[in-house]
């Protein structure tokens, strides 16, 4: 626990006075820019500007085209001096980039789900919950302003990238009602789904096929392994959605308990995922290189050549299956 | 529109009203089983038997081993004469399956969500929704039947398989209610939506290793063709889950207008999917070779060798482009 802890947490309505005195408000979005903060981010403008306040998103990343349906109506005014900042989705400093790192101690409002935040901000509305759009939709509601199909299509695309379209565990009756709500309002979900998961862009497509074609099984079949090479990585992005959840593939195949997706990089080692069932630790695994995660899912980097650091999580795999 | 055009067509209200008075009843689902029907039948079943009627639900099919965790502690009455016979999700008697083909002109109710139903049955309570499921679940609300974590795991089985997880574009408002409602009476989705669409059986590993390592482009990438060999598919079973659904993964990929899925049969011909973008017609190429469907998704047999059929379809995919 870290000594910031709970500094300033208010509640949603202390957070919706706050914002309603404000004017001149500047949204952040963290790095490398998903869906949650982005919609969350837009959600937020889009209402605040119902108020007659003038508002600006910004990321340090800029905003990802495939996210252009969130934005593209959108026409940021004249540069201002912020009087209030709000960081959403953005559990610590490190995450508003380092285009924005001078505001790592000059955040006014943190709107956050991430119970690893680091109350940072002067003040951080957080909730345990799928998604941060879920605060951002709780928050509108508060501040009674009316919701139009953009801002129902913002919450609605945060909330379904954070919880893989209602499939992750994270995914609470709450996300269910509020999607409802938002589809209610004019939300157009079956664009918004076929973008962000049915339309694969071509280099995601290379990267999933490239699961597919290097996959190895080992210890009957317990075990797979995949070796994604470093110029697909260059070419797709190292955190770009091309790369996101792929390390998830090669553990969904039946009867595979340990899956290891072997990122390399330029330096002569590899990025490690690991990923494992109920009944083996893979952050156990992750620590004997030095890294370290949680149970189901962890990473480490380990140095050598592909065979060298395959060899060497296979001996780690067969000590936990011979136990 | 057929001569039986809503014959029999009767309201929620009467279909609890005539269930209510019966008992002896046998539920049937049907053949080639999904989430939907075996969901619906299930969380059917379970509710009267709370009524204390004798329930009995059986499929032609049997129930695929994937569905176990819907009826794993179904304990089937002893053999009765049916004195009502309910149909769900079964819009047609030849989906009965030949095993109860006997119950064609026998079924006193289908409950369905099909407009294509043919109104086969003495009674027919059909709604416009995403799945059955959803129909079963105003039916036990109308019969005031409370519902327990395993009906609840029934009915979010049939609503989350019959759309994709909430992606599909059939999914409504209410399809989230619902879903959000059995969240909170105990469906264990975390479960569910892992065996439902994150686990792959070797033999779905092996169709989609296929699907991307066969695949090929044509047209500047605005076609896509996938070829399926008779030994994949004879291993994976024709209408099995392993292969349902892997037609829509060819179109995915950005660029692509138009996909093709060859399936091979073993009298020297393809079975061939089509899928398109909403600016070309699949119905249209799957009728020259006089086949039929959808706008979006239709299909054909085509005879010849893989060369043969693959080239006569380019061929057809060539015209479209060309206009």
């Amino acid at each position: 626990m870290n000594s910031n802890f709970e500094k300033g947490r208010i509640s949603l309505k202390t957070a919706a006075d706050l914002i309603r005195r404000k004017d001149n408000i500047l949204i952040l979005s963290h790095r490398n820019p998903d869906g949650d903060t982005l919609g969350s981010a837009f959600a937020l403008c889009y209402s605040l500007l119902k108020l007659g306040k003038k508002v600006r998103v910004d990321c340090s990343d800029g905003f990802p085209e495939r996210y252009g349906f969130l934005y593209e109506g959108y026409k940021p005014p004249a540069p201002f001096e912020p009087e209030f900042v709000i960081a959403v989705d953005t559990a610590d400093t490190v995450l508003l980039g380092q285009k924005f790192a001078v505001f790592a101690d000059k955040t006014d409002l943190c709107i956050d789900h991430h119970l690893s935040n680091t109350f940072y901000a002067e003040n951080t509305l957080l909730e345990d919950c799928a998604a941060a759009a879920e605060i951002i939709y709780a928050l509108i509601q508060e501040l009674q302003i009316p919701i139009d199909a953009l801002t129902a299509a913002c919450v609605y695309t945060g909330i379904s990238t954070d919880t893989g379209c209602f499939k992750f565990s994270n995914t609470s009756p709450n996300s269910h009602v509020i999607a409802a709500e938002m589809m209610k309002l004019g939300a157009p979900v079956r664009i918004i789904n076929y973008l962000m998961f049915e339309k694969k862009s071509k280099g995601r497509f290379a990267v999933e096929r490239t699961v597919y074609s290097t996959v190895e099984f080992f210890f009957d079949g317990r075990c797979s392994l995949v070796h994604i090479p470093l110029e697909l990585i260059a070419s797709a992005g190292t955190n770009s959605y091309e790369i996101e959840g792929i390390a998830a593939v090669p553990r969904q195949i039946e009867g595979v308990e340990i899956a290891f997706t072997l990122f390399e990089r330029s330096d002569g080692s590899y990025r490690v995922s690991v990923r494992s069932s109920d009944d083996f630790d893979s952050s156990g695994i992750a620590k004997a290189f030095g890294g370290g995660g949680h149970f189901a899912a962890a990473g480490c980097t380990v140095a050598g050549n592909f065979e060298e650091v395959r060899s060497r999580l296979l001996a780690e795999t067969g000590k936990l299956f011979a136990k």
